[in-house]
């Protein structure tokens, strides 16, 4: 068997999330993973990076998978791309060594936040970015909160899973914000993200620049690993996974 | 009664096109009558500065209507976002003279034409351009052929309605030709174009292009007067109405 890592595009619109569920074969993963079954003529199962929310777009969500090597990489991408419904894609596909694991071998990963503000809808992008209407949003004190927030922290407050277990610690290398007049666009960069990680995060920001939440209090809302301090959870279709390093 | 003018833009994938159908309400135009027409408790009719063919989207469509004057421009512009479908957005509203047409008072509109040239599709605006498979185009074929199409010509090769009766005389102000590496963009300008006009001018540069069609028999095309001569129809969602001028 040979392990294989693609690299995957998808509008997040129709899809319950990146994850296979029981309930549900909306998934990314469940799609991409039926497609090569049937290739294969045998079950492949893919692991992705991790895990996007439903509604959640990827412009390079990472992915890997074992297959019997009797197919060409060419022929296991074009496969891929005729099978796949038209809003999920392969770009890229590399045969890697079998210690490759798209998850666990995962150096650093980019997501953008799009935030547009305008009472104007725009008719093309309106699935990839937040639509608010508050255009008394202070970028500057947005900008002002990033220095609280990269680096290593324990960052239980702005995860979404409020009983999770394992460690809700994580490191943010970069939290860039840039700005024009209709728009407002957040990239984080870091070793992982909780769950509804960096949607709370872009919640907590935009309140700070709405003045709701108070920038002197980001530290003790860090601190307190309580959900209920931060933000709101901003939503999906303005989230992209841009890219997974490894 | 007062006129007003729009600035509309929409994605057209959904629609039959600008024109009210009587078999079909999915038009734009029918939907923006029956937003207006709710508002104002009477039947309001709109003016389009020409049709768009099923498909086709628009960045700067122009439509003008009349309504009795009690509402202002921002309530109706706000109706109209709030209940036209996501697609469908108006970007502006003017009080125009009543004698402003957006039909018959256009000097020139411009439109686009997308060409993307992958085997790997773009997920996030596959909607919005014609996915070519031949990489082996030669856009400089392309654009030298634009010296013979530019000015007043019979542009009858070039309609897709075979049995028109009016006049086929047009003028073509500009064509640019833009290409990188992925993407061939063409933009047309001009006092107007006959229907599918662009979509013939496109598949007739494609054809050109890959020498389907030799350069040189370009201005027999043109004066031959035959659909048939011309090239392939190109497809309507590589097309999008920039703007009209007046």
């Amino acid at each position: 068997m040979q392990n294989y890592k693609i690299i995957v595009q998808y509008d997040g619109t129709k899809y319950q999330g990146w994850q296979i569920q029981r309930s549900s074969d909306q998934t990314i993963q469940g799609k991409i993973s039926a497609v090569l079954s049937k290739m294969a003529d045998t079950q492949i199962e893919v692991v992705g990076s991790g895990r996007t929310d439903a509604g959640v777009h990827a412009l390079g969500q990472v992915a890997n998978f074992f297959m019997p090597e009797k197919f060409s990489e060419n022929q296991i991408i074009n496969y891929l791309n005729e099978y796949l419904p038209e809003d999920i894609a392969v770009c890229k596909i590399q045969k890697v060594d079998e210690r490759f694991h798209a998850r666990f071998s995962c150096k650093s990963k980019t997501y953008r936040y799009r935030i547009f503000i305008s009472n104007i809808p725009n008719v093309f992008e309106r699935k990839y970015y937040y639509q608010y209407l508050d255009a008394k949003i202070d970028v500057n004190l947005m900008k002002n909160a990033v220095k609280y927030l990269i680096g290593e922290h324990d960052f239980k407050s702005f995860c979404g899973n409020t009983h999770i277990k394992k460690s809700t610690i994580r490191t943010i290398f970069s939290i860039d914000i840039q700005s024009t007049e209709n728009e407002i666009i957040i990239d984080y960069s870091g070793d992982g993200f909780l769950q509804n990680m960096v949607r709370i995060l872009t919640g907590t920001l935009i309140e700070i620049g709405t003045k709701q939440i108070l920038l002197d209090t980001l530290p003790q809302i860090i601190t307190s690993k309580n959900r209920q301090l931060a933000g709101f959870t901003a939503p999906p279709q303005g989230l992209t996974l841009l890219k997974v390093e490894y």
